[in-house]
């Protein structure tokens, strides 16, 4: 079973969205194992502290050090570690690609960046992978790591209840997907696409490759040419 | 104040991330007015059903159009919305610039996509803007749309109690943060470096300009190439 360990200094943060969904039943039926970690709980400082000023001036306080290396330390002699993830706006670009490779590993932890960061310290000595969901900031890395625990949950086998459809999501195959309609065929007069109630299944299937073609090639010009290098 | 309505299929999951840190005090403080609405309490349907199979078959629930349809219905009756977003994984990317532009605004709404997707009908009638945080597949919009809300959310004057964090902040600028330090100057045998703690501000900025262009250089060539285009 895939576990993963997340340190934090807001704790309290991750709750809800590790108890429901897609992640709460795959721990529920123990298909990944999900702990949480209070950085407050390894500080030695007698008011429990774990941030301070930085060096050289400057708004925003940054992560002390001690506490970090204390909770790795004691997890790393619990269990080897495939990553030691740090979740930071520096880091590299988190894709799908790296859902689908950390989905098959045994043991990861993720730390999870804080306001102004973490001690350099940190980074240099115990990080072994640093990546970013985005290019845009955040106030912590709490939102990240929840987004890559669920970018990796999500493809454990028996996640989702039905193995084809993480195979035919979006960024598999460097296309988006075709537009999905439902019932009813007919909305405020809005109609459902004809072919797509049709039963003919090649056609469907064709009619759905046409469009994630066209769709992906309006909104993602990249994604389009990687497919065309490699179709 | 900014108000941000999210319409969503899973609600509970919603709950933590929007009490706690800077998004949590943003709302204490009436920096941001956020209101979650429950996509079922909108259903007609008798079992209070929000999805349905996709037309053409293949594996995945897709949200049905009527309960999103009188939802947002309702709520563009009540006032006016700057945008009515989506979070998509086949939307524009989600960056910096976005969350600068959305902070100004009145009203916002997110719709979070919800596992296989929403009925096509439903973005074509009402959405107005589409947003992917990245180019990873999620099991719903939510984690996206509490993605944004900080984003935007910290940027609000007031939210980060000190205006110069925000503006320092990695992406305002192309160039990725140096980085950072805080006490002890020595830590297991690891020491700080001595620029930082000169006290000679001229030099510190010097270190800090030095070491963002560096890393910019080394992580993110794309960014640095930008940087270098308009500097």
């Amino acid at each position: 079973m895939l576990r993963i360990d997340i340190l934090s200094a807001v704790p309290d943060l991750l709750k809800s969205p590790l108890e429901h969904s897609i992640i709460g039943r795959a721990r529920q039926n123990n298909l990944v194992h999900i702990e949480i970690h209070d950085l407050r709980d390894y500080s030695t400082d007698r008011h429990k502290k774990i941030d301070d000023y930085q060096y050289g001036g400057g708004a925003g306080m940054v992560l002390t050090p001690q506490p970090i290396f204390d909770c790795i330390e004691k997890l790393t002699s619990e269990r080897a570690y495939d990553e030691i993830i740090f979740t930071a706006p520096d880091g590299e670009v988190f894709e799908q690609k790296h859902a689908n490779e950390l989905s098959i590993k045994q043991n990861l932890m993720i730390l999870c960046g804080h306001y102004k960061g973490v001690d350099q310290r940190v980074r240099d000595e115990l990080i072994t992978r640093e990546f970013s969901i985005g290019d845009y900031v955040l106030s912590g890395g709490e939102l990240p790591a929840m987004v890559m625990a669920d970018a990796i949950t999500r493809l454990l086998p028996g996640a989702l209840g039905d193995a084809e459809s993480a195979l035919t999501d979006s960024f598999q195959d460097d296309l988006l997907e075709a537009p999905v309609y439902t019932r009813p065929a007919e909305f405020k007069g809005l109609r459902v696409p004809e072919i797509l109630r049709s039963g003919d299944h090649k056609k469907v299937d064709q009619w759905r490759f046409d469009n994630a073609l066209k769709r992906t090639k309006q909104r993602r010009p990249d994604l389009y040419k990687n497919f065309k290098k490699k179709n």
